[in-house]
C-alpha cells in the first residue's frame, strides 16, 4: 500500500475539494491509502455528504491551524506546529507516509518541506517541477516553477539533472533537455543561461539539445524545459492565462446561444476535447525535487479533478522511488563533472 | 505628411511581406509616405506584382546588404553599412524619415537604433514595448520584452516611467501600472522587483497598482505591465505560443470535415472572430522607447496585415511626438524624486 497525507485545508476551497478529491483517488487506486489533514469536524461533513466515512484506507487526523496564503514562509517555519501543511510534512519526515500533497501557500510548503525533510546529499535547492500539454497530445516538463526566485548557474544545472532524472523515469527513453531562453541562437540570451549551457554541454549522460523560445513551452521538441523559478512562474501562468481566457471566450460565445451550443458540443466535441488538453486541470500536481521526501504541490485553485491527479502523481512518484534515483544520478554527474 | 522607412528586406518572408504592406498601408493612411528599403529589383517585382508602382508617396532606396538574424549585435554594429536595416535607422536619425519600421535581427535593431539615434537624456537603457489584447478586447502594454536581458532596479523604474508616458498618450487617462511578479503578495518575488516596488510607490505622479501574475496578463486589471526584457520575451512567446497552439486545433478540427466547417463558420463567426483578437499578428508593431527617434519592431514572422499595423503604429508614435514626452516626462520625475 502506498499511504498519502493529503493537506485537507489547503488551496482556495479547503475541504469541499480535497475530501472528494480523497474519495475519487481511493477508487482510481486500489493500492492507495489516505490520511486526511485538518480540522476533523468539516472533514468528516464533507465524508457524510458524500455518504462515506473513515475507513482502513481513510483516516483523518485532526490540526487546528491552516497557514493562510498570505503567511510569510519564514513566520510559517515558526509557527508552523499544529497546522494541516506542516503536519502532512510531518507524516513524510517519520515515514508514516510515503508523500504528501498541499494545495496551500507554496512558499511556506517549500520552507517547511526544506526544513523537515532536508534536501539531498549534492542538492543545492529543490526546484518546483511540472507536466505541460504539448501540442500533439504528449508532455513536456519545466522547471523550475518558483521553488527560487533567482538561481545561479550551478543550481540551474541541477535542475536540469534532477528535471531529466524523474522524466526519464516517466518516458522511457533519454529526455530532450533545453535551456528556455530569448533566443534560440547561440548568440542570444544572459550569462546565467549561457554558463549553464556550457555545463550541460559538457555533460555526457544529459541528451542536451540547446535552447529553446517561449512560444516553444507547449511544442513537441522538447522533454525537460529548465529555466530559473520567477521566469518559470511567469510563463507557466502566462501560457494557463492564456489558455483560460480561450476557454472562456469559447464557453461564452456558445452557452449564450443554447440550441447553437448543443449543436456545437455534438459537431465539435474532438475539438473541446483537444483544447481540453491544455486546461490547466488537467496537468496539475506540480512536484518539489531535490528532497528526502516526496511533496506534491497542487494549485490553490485546483478543482476535485485536479487534487485528484496530484495524489496520482504522488503515488507514481512513489513507485519510482524518485529522491533515491535522483541522488543516485546527481553523483554520477557531479563525479563525471569533476573527474 | 509623415515618412516612415520600411526595411524592406527584413523579416522571415522579406519583401513579398514588406511591399504589400507598405502598399495597403499607403491606401489605410492617407497622410504617409513610404520609402522602401532593400534590394531595387525584388522591390519593383513586387511593386510590379500588385500592380503599382515609385510614386510620390512611395520611393525605392536601393541597398546591397540584409542583416541575417544570426548575426550578433557587435557584428552588426561593425557591418551595418549598406543594409536596409542600418539605412532606415539613418534615414530617421538624419530626419529625412520621421519613423523606421524593421521585422529584422532585434538586437542589431536595438543595438544599431542605440548607436545611430543616441538614447535620450536620463535614459539607462532603451526598452521594448507592445500592446497586448486584454479578456474585454481592450488592450494593456508591456514591457521590456527584450531589449535588455538583464536589469537592475532603476532600469525597471525607467521602464515603468517609460510605458507610463507612452499609454498616457493612448488612453487618454492615468495608465494603471504594475510589476510582473511571481505572486501578488507584498512579500513575494525577487529583491529586484521588491526594490522597484518602492521606487513606483514612492513615486505621485505614477498610478502604480502593485504586483500582478503571469496568469493576468490578458486581465483588463491593468494598463501597462513592467518586467525585465528576459521575462517580458519569455512570457509574451509562451502567450503566442498557447493562442496559436488553440487556434491551430480549432482549424484543424474544423477544416478536417468541411461540411462542418461551415456550419461552424455560420454559427459560430463570433466566436471567432473572439479568438482573433488574441493572434498575434493582430497586435504587431513592438517599439523601442528611450530613443531620440521612433523605432518600431515587427516580428520576424509578421504577415502582411501585421506589418501594416507595425507601420500604423509608427504614425500614431510621430503624431504624438513619443520620444519628447518621455523625456519631458522623466526629467520631472527624476527631479520628483531627488528633490
Amino acid at each position: 500500500m502506498i499511504t498519502v497525507a493529503l493537506d485537507a485545508m489547503g488551496g482556495d476551497l479547503g475541504p469541499s475539494v480535497t475530501v472528494p478529491a480523497a474519495v475519487q483517488a481511493l477508487s482510481h487506486f486500489p493500492e492507495l491509502k489516505v490520511i486526511l489533514i485538518g480540522d476533523h469536524s468539516t472533514i468528516s461533513s464533507q465524508l457524510s455528504a458524500l455518504g462515506t466515512q473513515p475507513s482502513e484506507r481513510l483516516s483523518i487526523q485532526h490540526t487546528e491551524k491552516v497557514i493562510s496564503d498570505s503567511e510569510k514562509p519564514s513566520l510559517a517555519l515558526r509557527h508552523h506546529h499544529g497546522s494541516s501543511m506542516g503536519r502532512a510534512i510531518d507524516l513524510v519526515a517519520t515515514h508514516q507516509a510515503d508523500a504528501c500533497v498541499s494545495s496551500g501557500n507554496t512558499g511556506a510548503l517549500m520552507a517547511l518541506s526544506r526544513f523537515k525533510l532536508k534536501l539531498l546529499p549534492g542538492v543545492e535547492r529543490p526546484a518546483l517541477i511540472s507536466a505541460l500539454p504539448t501540442s500533439s497530445g504528449g508532455r513536456s516538463w519545466m522547471l523550475d516553477l518558483g521553488a527560487n526566485v533567482s538561481s545561479d548557474a550551478e543550481a540551474l544545472f541541477q535542475f536540469a539533472v534532477m528535471g531529466n532524472c524523474l522524466v526519464e523515469q516517466y518516458i522511457h527513453r533519454r529526455p530532450r533537455v533545453a535551456l528556455l531562453n530569448i533566443g534560440a541562437e547561440e548568440i542570444k540570451g544572459n550569462d546565467l543561461v549561457k554558463r549553464c549551457a556550457e555545463m550541460l554541454s559538457e555533460t555526457q549522460s544529459i541528451n542536451f539539445t540547446g535552447y529553446i523560445e517561449g512560444n516553444q513551452l507547449l511544442s513537441d521538441k522538447v522533454d525537460v524545459i529548465v529555466c530559473d523559478g520567477f521566469v518559470g512562474n511567469v510563463c507557466l501562468k502566462a501560457c494557463e492565462g492564456t489558455a483560460q481566457l480561450f476557454i472562456e471566450k469559447l464557453r461564452t460565445s456558445i452557452t449564450s446561444k443554447s440550441w447553437k451550443g448543443w449543436i456545437a458540443q455534438k459537431l465539435f466535441s474532438s475539438a473541446f476535447n483537444a483544447l481540453k488538453t491544455l486546461n490547466p486541470d488537467q496537468y496539475n500536481g506540480a512536484s518539489l525535487l531535490g528532497l528526502r521526501g516526496i511533496v506534491i504541490k497542487s494549485h490553490g485553485s485546483a478543482n476535485v479533478e485536479a487534487v485528484t491527479n496530484a495524489i496520482g502523481e504522488a503515488i507514481q512518484q512513489v513507485k519510482l522511488q524518485v529522491p533515491s534515483r535522483i541522488s543516485d544520478r546527481l553523483e554520477a554527474i557531479l563525479l563525471e563533472r569533476h573527474y
